[in-house]
């Protein structure tokens, strides 16, 4: 598949032949001056381009006669004695099927073959080492990203079918925490369910810092402590996922530790549904992401305009962004090699000024083969309120009484991840998010 | 316990009174210029004198007044939209009890006051900061690692007691994974198991990469794919551990992959068994590592001698450090804050520049306190051997039949972890190691 990656980056660059490309993969991480070493995870461009998912690599390609050198670390024999082996020319050959392969110190060598007029690259680093090599040599980094952008945003049928692998692994550790939710468990057992599931399907890299929030936890967007115990008549979020082959999966279910959602909870949790039910809907080529973003913030106000905890008109309430207090992040954004992926914002489009929205991570009309989180949520959030009950505008519209009777809420937030398809939508998730459909799940 | 952390570091600087520690602790980590944040995990020697675990703070220590001073970052109203709330000055103070609590940005004011002759630092970035605050200060990196060194390397008794509950969690994890195991398994459905037990009872920070390697596998010593089936036949090799509250544990077992060790898997076993029950029967104060390093060797050497895999005088055996090639790796290491914890190599004492000893972690005298890992194994590995039969010394003493019969065997290491105590030591690691120990759990 990343031989059509390349020809989709290749086909970028029809006016600009004599360049060429060129990207150094990731090294190893290491913590603080120590040897621990994080799980390599290759940088995500550079994966797209190769699929090499092994530090110390890098590659270029030369534009004018399309052709994909792979260069490759030359171990010493020490290195066997630590990786049980050194990997030979001929693996890396077969593995990865480069034009041509190449130790990493042959790379001036090759580059002076190639002679290109420009070496474009995504950094610094990279432009710095291509033109410390010599000094007739010219590095550019103002276009790859771009155009790395521009092809990453698309997803090919091949892309689709690792994000609904990813997905379908994810749709199982959800359901499992689901059955195993109680009154008295901690939110790292939580945790301990869904990584079990994932690992057990060989899915070992975490998509993201995963949230397991209980109760009032879960108004902390930024959640990741995980260690409080679950109480009986709180809420439970979830939001995680891991990737398969690079590439993320990320979904959020928010239910009743006990299984039972009471009055309050399911209404406020019927107006999160509304919405992304309603947006999931909406979706389809030509759609931008900020109307299905103001779509979303809309049904929740009047869900909790209906539910006594919101006052006046419906049209205020959003020209004043009074909906930020309670949906303070977007509605989604891209999701691929990276959970929060590439290409939200093409170039001149600057983030929307306005509380309710400036976060939204992506703000562009959805295009068939795009893959995009939709992910309403609500949340009591005393550090936004008790400021809001102060201010003369802000404070005509809530009720605060009401509002502070809930500052131990915590919030709901429900997130499919979903396809744009020529016709509409493909919706990647399938873990239950009807009331009724959770409550059978968790009291079977 | 950080307070009497801090008493040992001044301690130290006696006849250095008029200076000043400044250490920054970590921030959180990025993956390649994405906004994927690794876990945060707090810089060891931060931790070990503040106790703090969390990003973005700095410590002052006066040396002359032993006062403890502790800086905070001041979060912006933005910061609890995504964080729930900013803590309060009164929260830190609390939480860990600095003499001052300052905002990172009264570095400067607060360093003026005390106005150290010398600012004793880890690294030239803090060294940097420092002196870029004011011409007048002078920053030194020569001592306080050395210092550091010194007191971490002898754990105090409250250290001790977070040890023993890391191990205890790793106790049970290494148990339920070796009930679990059969032929069959992928490598990362042990590793599902494992991390289970461990975050169920909290454990959330992994103290390294863990290696769950099955068959030839288990030769590799650095083997973190975890994606192979497990065979009938085979050995399996378990090397993790957690971290708990900082501390880490970390202790490995091999056992056969179907519940019945064969005869050579057995006989090579109980070579590495013997090695490592002499060894720590050998562990008291006064005692070299690298004694114990070769003594191991010995016995191991023996073992393989006694299989027929060997040939010769066991003493010429270790004089050509015919060990080195089924012994790479060193017996073992400090344990702490960090898994290969410092203090290895006490100031003036290199490396011993020979095959079958330079990779020992630790070259010293073992004092009361510390806490090592004692971890001979024995491996096959082809990329060692094959080079050793066209040796000329080498392979004089090697069976070449036999030993390439056992090319695919993998490896064997077993790992426990062991505090110095004043009449010789303590045993953390509870699990089974005993062959008929290990067959009973396995088939019960």
């Amino acid at each position: 598949m990343q031989k059509n990656h390349r020809e989709k980056l290749f086909s970028l660059f029809d006016d600009n032949q004599y360049g060429a490309v060129f990207i150094q993969g990731a090294e190893i991480m290491y913590r603080h001056e120590t040897d621990y070493e994080y799980p390599f995870r290759q940088e995500s461009n550079f994966w797209y381009l190769t699929g090499v998912n092994e530090p110390d690599c890098a590659v270029l390609l030369d534009l004018k006669t399309e052709e994909y050198h792979l260069f490759v670390p030359q171990r010493d024999s020490q290195y066997a004695v630590w990786h049980g082996y050194v990997k030979s020319q001929e693996s890396y050959q077969k593995e990865y099927q480069p034009d041509h392969l190449h130790y990493m110190n042959d790379l001036l060598k090759v580059l002076k073959e190639i002679n290109p007029e420009k070496t474009y690259c995504l950094n610094e680093v990279d432009a710095e080492l291509i033109e410390d090599l010599d000094r007739h040599f010219e590095a550019d980094i103002e276009s790859l990203q771009d155009a790395l952008t521009y092809c990453r945003v698309l997803k090919t049928d091949a892309e689709l079918e690792l994000m609904r692998e990813a997905g379908r692994v994810n749709n199982l550790a959800h359901l499992e925490v689901m059955k195993s939710i109680e009154p008295g468990m901690y939110e790292y057992e939580a945790k301990a369910v869904f990584n079990k599931v994932q690992l057990e399907n060989g899915l070992q890299q975490d998509a993201y810092n995963g949230i397991f929030a209980g109760g009032k936890n879960a108004a902390i967007l930024h959640y990741v402590e995980n260690n409080s115990q679950l109480k009986d008549g709180d809420l439970f979020l979830l939001d995680a996922g891991h990737e398969y082959k690079g590439y993320a999966s990320d979904y959020t279910r928010t239910y009743p530790v006990n299984g039972k959602f009471t009055k309050t909870q399911a209404s406020i949790y019927q107006a999160v549904l509304n919405a992304l039910n309603t947006c999931i809907e909406n979706v389809k080529p030509g759609v931008k992401m900020e109307d299905l973003h103001l779509q979303a913030a809309r049904i929740m106000m009047e869900g909790l305009k209906a539910e006594g905890l919101l006052k006046g008109d419906i049209d205020d309430i959003m020209e004043e962004d009074i909906f930020a207090l309670f949906f303070p992040h977007g509605l989604g954004h891209f999701l691929g090699l990276d959970t929060h992926d590439v290409g939200g914002y093409p170039k001149g489009v600057e983030r929307i000024d306005r509380p309710g929205i400036k976060y939204l991570r992506a703000r562009r009309n959805l295009q068939t083969g795009m893959v995009i989180t939709i992910e309403p949520g609500i949340y009591m959030i005393p550090a936004l309120l008790i400021p809001a009950f102060e201010d003369e505008t802000q404070s005509k519209f809530l009720n605060r009484d009401k509002l502070t009777e809930l500052f131990e809420f915590g919030g709901i937030r429900i997130e499919d991840n979903i396809i744009v398809t020529q016709d509409g939508y493909e919706n990647i998730t399938d873990v239950p998010k009807e009331r009724s459909d959770i409550e059978k799940v968790m009291n079977a």
